[in-house]
């Protein structure tokens, strides 16, 4: 057995079996090994962001890692975005990239770059393969290491030799390290200042945003009066009819500033202390108010879940959550707006979607809009780097292959990450994705005036601008081999939207929107 | 004047006045301040690798660096496989990535991540514009950085709030070093080497790939005996009729020791010892012939040109160089296969034309085929992460408004950065991309072999197999508004490759080859 193939073997051992790929020469004996472990699913991506994202959103709905495979550090490099965004939701990732042979690094071929300076910059753990008998060790330390709570990545540098060589040894999976139990005086003490009768707010993020975390939330809430609020950019939200529909804090710190006004204590869980997403001139970057207290009832290693549980048990033992009514908008009709876009897509959500969410600025009325649609999961940009949607609506669709997987993403944001279209058509991944497109950075038109800046001079203006030419959509997914449609109207909207539900395999709808500015 | 005015005013006193951008919120400073200062151009780019990649294209071509902007870590990690390939390629950039606002980095908002480990792997020169009186200082040493010889990547991480704090100050060009000038020794050395009798091969690089650094060489060569050659991915290489054709070493290391088979003495000017691309079990990584000598005329930092130009004049005073002759293939006809295809490039390639070349496997046929043409540059991938062509051409298009430029694209490299189509769509750049469809990543399935990984099972076969579905070109390009066609004979490449030619702006020809394996 060679290493690539104790490696694979380990990984399968260890419950990872999904590799996504964009391999090169470094990596060709891992790609060989895939016919040797036939239980690992490898697929294709034809760029790394594509790879890197896909492997993000399989986890969120997986609850277990994906392996990815990258070739050597330009790879890494064109991965990385999402494996920021990946790093900030604390999603287990097996980030395999390919070296060359221990041997050949010293004499700096063109290929050769510092990987692991790259790695560390996105990686909780990194270590090196280099010698075949060590690969399924290290594999084996890697998937552990990516479980470790509350997840992140867990880069594996794999030398070419060490892949080739024979020798390799499968190894044992190794225990899971299990989130941290919650501290009772932690506890104890927020249960004291939610009975305090001061203005408190309870912020949840992590594993809190599903289902057992947002039914406790909701029953402390209820019982004290606090503010319970859901993180800015979860990983995997909850939501839907039957579900406590807590508002996520806002995105712009001004709103963001609105939802804490007055509290006296804040309480986290399962997120850390809220602050302003960038800085603004002469604006605090911290959203904390000023004079509240913050206080921790869980962080995200600890089992955040447990805490709010047995906080309910001390603050609302029989108190009873607020769940979200079944409720769809209705179909609206004529022309699309920057919001009733939302609304058909509340009317129409089916049930237990998964939704990718990278509207961006045109995504401003998607909560309320699908606050009562049927249960579904939401997966946001977590790490704030775009390019991100398309690729993790790929990753969740294989890791949920009988659920809808809708692609909510602006049109700026679709063209990072583009390619991932194709790995959509290739393995036949029902994926309905809905481009936003307004043909502009709108986001960035919002942020230069709170920054400050001047828009109103053409070269400005133009940087912000994706209208010349405009971006044909429904020609680009098709050119990938996506079934394509464009829509101007509701109706539009609605029946293509229907029709792509209705249908096997990945469709794409360009709609076309007019800016919020 | 705020910061990231003095940073557009230094940058132009310094003669940098193309910006390819790709900014975000901590950036809208600098965009903004382009309305100040009409002297810098600003070129908008969908993805991070089309920028990095078109500033490398640009300075090959112009001789000075573009300025890029990038935001944050994730704009840098999509921008760095291009900022890679400038690396090998000794392309000056001056690298400007934004960063958060010094006082906000501490909270560890979504975005922030360590930029300057990042940036350190692909950067000769880094340094942080973190007050706005400093501003202006540091651009000029970053423009100054950029061109040290042989040229590198300097980047500047600019803090936000120093781009929009009041307090800039415009500096001064700093007086770029100029290159080493060459050793009278090491030329009195290698003339002797030369005339020793011995077989000798004279292997050239960077610099020395233009006009009077190949006349040089042709001439030691011609009056020596002296194989000369051209290092594998020359960053850009004068070609064409008029010109001595020397043949590039090889890609694949098996051809390389065959054209350096025999030699005792092995010379190198403007470039390194040759080695292996990748690793290969049981086979040297070291190209050097097994007890040949070796000898640096000139390192890549030195006045490389005015060494070769110095041995000319030593062993070859009276001595000529041979030149190519005009000379054009027949253009063929019939169905395209994975040779002709280069011999209607090579009929029909216009006067004074850039070449941007990644077609990699496809692309095998391509020098013979041109080597009489008109002459041309060739941009080559000269750090091996694929995805440069596209952005490159763009680069060079913007730095030569007047010269055709052609973009010889595989359909593998193609997709890592397809967005760059949109700029030159956007600029109206008169660049023809003809890609090499041959609907898989040919190079993988040769290097598999080379490897000896076993290519025969389904799954691996699959991993570098991109017919499923076929990409179509063409409504791709389309989609981003670049006019395209699609050719499966050498009639129809022939007639669309004039065409495009013939009119101004963007093209694409999706060619149907099949591939070499």
């Amino acid at each position: 057995m060679n290493g690539a193939q104790s490696l694979i073997r380990t990984l399968v051992r260890s419950g990872v079996d999904v590799c996504f790929a964009n391999p090169g020469t470094s990596e060709m004996h891992f790609v060989a090994a895939l016919d040797s472990v036939p239980e690992m699913r490898g697929v294709l991506g034809l760029f790394e962001g594509a790879v890197t994202g896909a492997a993000d959103g399989y986890a969120r709905i997986a609850g277990k890692p994906a392996a990815t495979l990258l070739h050597l550090g330009p790879g890494l490099g064109n991965g990385l975005a999402n494996l920021h965004n990946a790093r900030r939701a604390h999603t287990p990732v097996v980030n395999v990239v390919g070296d060359h042979a221990t041997h050949h690094k010293k004499y700096d071929a063109p290929l050769e770059s510092d990987i692991d300076a790259v790695a560390g910059s996105v990686s909780g753990w990194v270590r090196r393969g280099d010698q075949v008998a060590d690969v399924g060790s290290v594999a084996a330390a890697a998937v552990a290491a990516s479980m470790d709570p509350p997840g992140q990545v867990a880069t594996l540098i794999l030398a070419a030799d060490a892949s080739w060589d024979e020798g390799g040894q499968v190894a044992e999976p190794l225990p899971p390290r299990t989130p941290a139990a919650p501290d009772p005086q932690a506890v104890a003490s927020v249960a004291d200042v939610l009975r305090g009768g001061e203005p408190v707010a309870l912020l949840i993020g992590g594993q809190a945003c599903r289902e057992p975390g947002l039914l406790a939330a909701s029953r402390i809430a209820n019982a004290t009066g606090a503010r319970a609020l859901v993180e800015t950019f979860p990983a995997r939200l909850e939501r839907g009819a039957g579900l406590p529909a807590l508002d996520r804090l806002r995105y712009l710190a001004e709103q963001a500033a609105q939802q804490l006004d007055g509290v006296k204590h804040l309480i986290v869980a399962g997120t850390r202390s809220p602050v302003s997403f960038f800085a603004y001139p002469g604006k605090p970057s911290d959203l904390v108010p000023d004079g509240a207290q913050m206080h921790t009832l869980a962080d995200p290693s600890q089992d955040v879940v447990a805490a709010l549980e047995a906080l309910a048990e001390e603050v609302a033992p029989d108190t009873l959550p607020t769940l979200a009514e079944p409720s769809r908008p209705v179909l609206p009709s004529g022309p699309l707006t920057a919001n009733n876009w939302a609304e058909v897509i509340g009317a129409l959500l089916p049930d237990g979607a998964i939704v990718s969410d990278e509207a961006n600025t045109s995504g401003v009325a998607l909560p309320a809009a699908t606050a009562g649609a049927p249960r579904h999961d939401v997966l946001t940009l977590t790490g704030g780097a775009i390019g991100q949607g398309i690729p993790v609506a790929t990753g969740a669709a294989i890791a949920a292959p009988d659920r809808p997987v809708v692609n909510l993403e602006a049109d700026g944001s679709a063209m990072y990450t583009i390619s991932a279209l194709w790995t959509q058509a290739r393995e036949n991944l029902d994926v309905t994705t809905v481009i936003l497109n307004n043909s502009a950075y709108a986001v960035l038109r919002v942020e230069m005036l709170r920054v400050g800046a001047d828009l109103s001079g053409p070269a400005a203006k133009t940087l912000l601008d994706l209208s010349s030419p405009g971006l044909d959509f429904a020609r680009i997914a098709e050119g990938m081999g996506v079934p394509s449609s464009r829509a101007t109207t509701c109706e539009e909207l609605a029946e293509q939207f229907r029709r792509a539900l209705a249908e096997p395999g990945p469709h794409l709808i360009d709609a076309v929107v007019p800016p919020h500015l």
